[in-house]
């Protein structure tokens, strides 16, 4: 199925999204200025981004199905699996408009973060808020009836819950304004990385497909999550392995781990195998906005060799992932196939 | 049922919750740290307000049952009866600290707010989306084999939409450094005590115990909403005439409405009355930071028997309460008594 189509059809419903949910706020008799605000929210924080999470629902929805084209499915049946697409890219939009206000951040896809358009303020904390609610209204009207209804509302519930924990210890562990690299490790990294993304970039969008397609027993739902919390913890790891090792021109932007103090694999691994010498460095150098200090970190990177390390890391994942993709038994109609798909859009990826 | 020994009761179920969820964040190998944050969240935040919307779910509970003492209870009912309580506590513990930060405040229940605390700061967003989380954690491993699991999620989830609208529109309406009182309408102030204040303080822990009753037959969740949420109003109606015309000795407060440019029912009911000359001083003196002009506002306030307004409202809005409760069918269990015991907390309260 044609990527570009894939995007615009799947862009299409989210209007219809926000139309429903001004309608619910109109039978609460809102007065407009609140609606149109709440609407404005909706539309600045959700589309925007790759739209990947989304996208990955009616992706992994079709070929359950074994749909070739978009012209299999029924109008309602795309409807829907779109809108479980939008749901978790609701979630999404929930935690970064927090994200970038906990980080301080200043630019998100290109345009300034919510909180920093002019008028917003401390009032993103609460619209924040309102993106989060707006997933159950939509599941409420769409998916009431459906008998795996309580099912999409515990696995929302859950891997909220999961990436909440997530941020929490990634923003105990590595403050933006106090470094203490005794605070890292390879463990704390991944647990970090599951929680605060694999969860819910993941394992979600495929779990929620899987529930709408009719495959989700819990024996294939762990099927499912046993490779894609890996590959979302490969994919997390190949994202800190291009921040600091990756072209500019390919990645589309200039890495700041390093000097964000960001709790990344790079840094840990380096932790991990480091002279004394190269750690007294590090500790001095790590986490501090000041380029000179950046480059003597990255200095002792390679003489680590952290980027082969990572390359051999890769091809052990890769290998390990493809062979439990191998075993997968596909009795009750999973199928191997989606997981193949999500590791062939990660593996060797550069950008 | 004793008062004192209600609220221990209930009191003596939380530290279990605490350790329910710290169960389920040991089963997901989160480590130590953040284990400990999150207790400290859930403990700082929770329990220490005076517990009223927590408690009323058991005194309805006890009443909608018929029981007199705590020992009509069984002790596993008790328990779930007070979950419920709690999980009211969560939901308002998620509001406030969020609403502390954006409303720049400094204390909250004779306690610096949370995101004040040391090392809190912005980690006090996250902390207040986890004890929303908490809620369903709770909700799950309690409710999950009940038939009306499904309608405490979406009563959860509704009432969480409604309160967040009402913040909105307080927000934008009564922002603390921008005095527009053109913004002001009492219709506004209506939706906003409403939505802010009245689904989650009066009609939720009424309509859970309803659910855990087995009296919640949807005319009935209607009759108990008809009453409950002009209750809600009246309440804080009593709320905004006491910050500002009740004795500090009595309230335990200096009231602060006038100065902080609040939306209060007092300064609405004067823009609707008073002369072109007293809304230019209004104007003028309202919102703003500085003791002299408070004093102008709440001297029009009294010119305006704003004070004698209130009581005449509170006559009228009593009389109405009382006439519906009168005319509650209880054929189907639901027993008026349930909203005449709140009524009876608030009617004529000075305090």
């Amino acid at each position: 199925m044609d990527k570009s189509t894939a995007r615009s059809k799947f862009l299409d419903v989210f209007p219809e999204l926000v139309s429903d949910l001004e309608t619910v706020t109109k039978e609460y008799g809102m007065p407009q200025d609140a609606i149109e605000w709440f609407k404005r929210n909706l539309s600045y924080n959700t589309p925007g981004g790759k739209l990947n999470r989304g996208l990955s629902v009616v992706d992994t929805y079709a070929l359950l199905k074994g749909y070739k084209s978009f012209d299999d499915f029924e109008p309602e049946e795309y409807k829907k699996t779109a809108i479980l697409g939008w749901a978790v890219e609701l979630l999404q939009a929930y935690f970064l408009v927090a994200d970038d206000m906990m980080d301080k951040s200043i630019t998100r896809r290109g345009q300034p973060c919510w909180y920093r358009v002019d008028g917003v303020n401390e009032i993103a904390i609460n619209d924040s808020f309102m993106l989060e609610a707006a997933i159950y209204v939509l599941l409420k009207k769409y998916f009431r009836k459906e008998s795996y209804y309580v099912d999409l509302l515990e696995l929302f519930h859950e891997v909220t819950f999961q990436t909440e924990l997530g941020q929490l210890l990634d923003l105990l562990t590595a403050p933006e304004d106090h470094v203490d690299l005794s605070k890292f490790s390879l463990s704390k990294h991944s647990f970090i990385v599951t929680f605060k993304t694999a969860y819910y970039s993941f394992y979600l969008p495929v779990a929620l497909a899987m529930y709408m397609a009719g495959v989700a027993d819990e024996k294939d739902l762990k099927q499912a999550q046993d490779v894609l919390i890996p590959l979302g913890e490969y994919f997390q790891i190949q994202d800190d392995y291009l921040d600091c090792f990756g072209k500019p021109e390919d990645i589309g932007k200039i890495g700041t781990d390093i000097l964000d103090n960001k709790c990344s694999w790079v840094i840990n691994t380096a932790l991990k195998i480091c002279t004394p010498e190269q750690r007294a460095i590090l500790d001095e150098n790590y986490g501090r906005k000041d380029s000179a200090k950046e480059a003597k970190c990255k200095q002792i990177f390679r003489d680590l060799k952290i980027d082969q390390l990572y390359l051999e890391y890769e091809e052990r994942i890769a290998t390990e992932l493809r062979s439990k993709i191998a075993n997968v038994d596909e009795s009750r109609g999973f199928k191997g196939e989606v997981l193949t798909s999500f590791l062939n859009k990660i593996y060797k990826r550069q950008k």
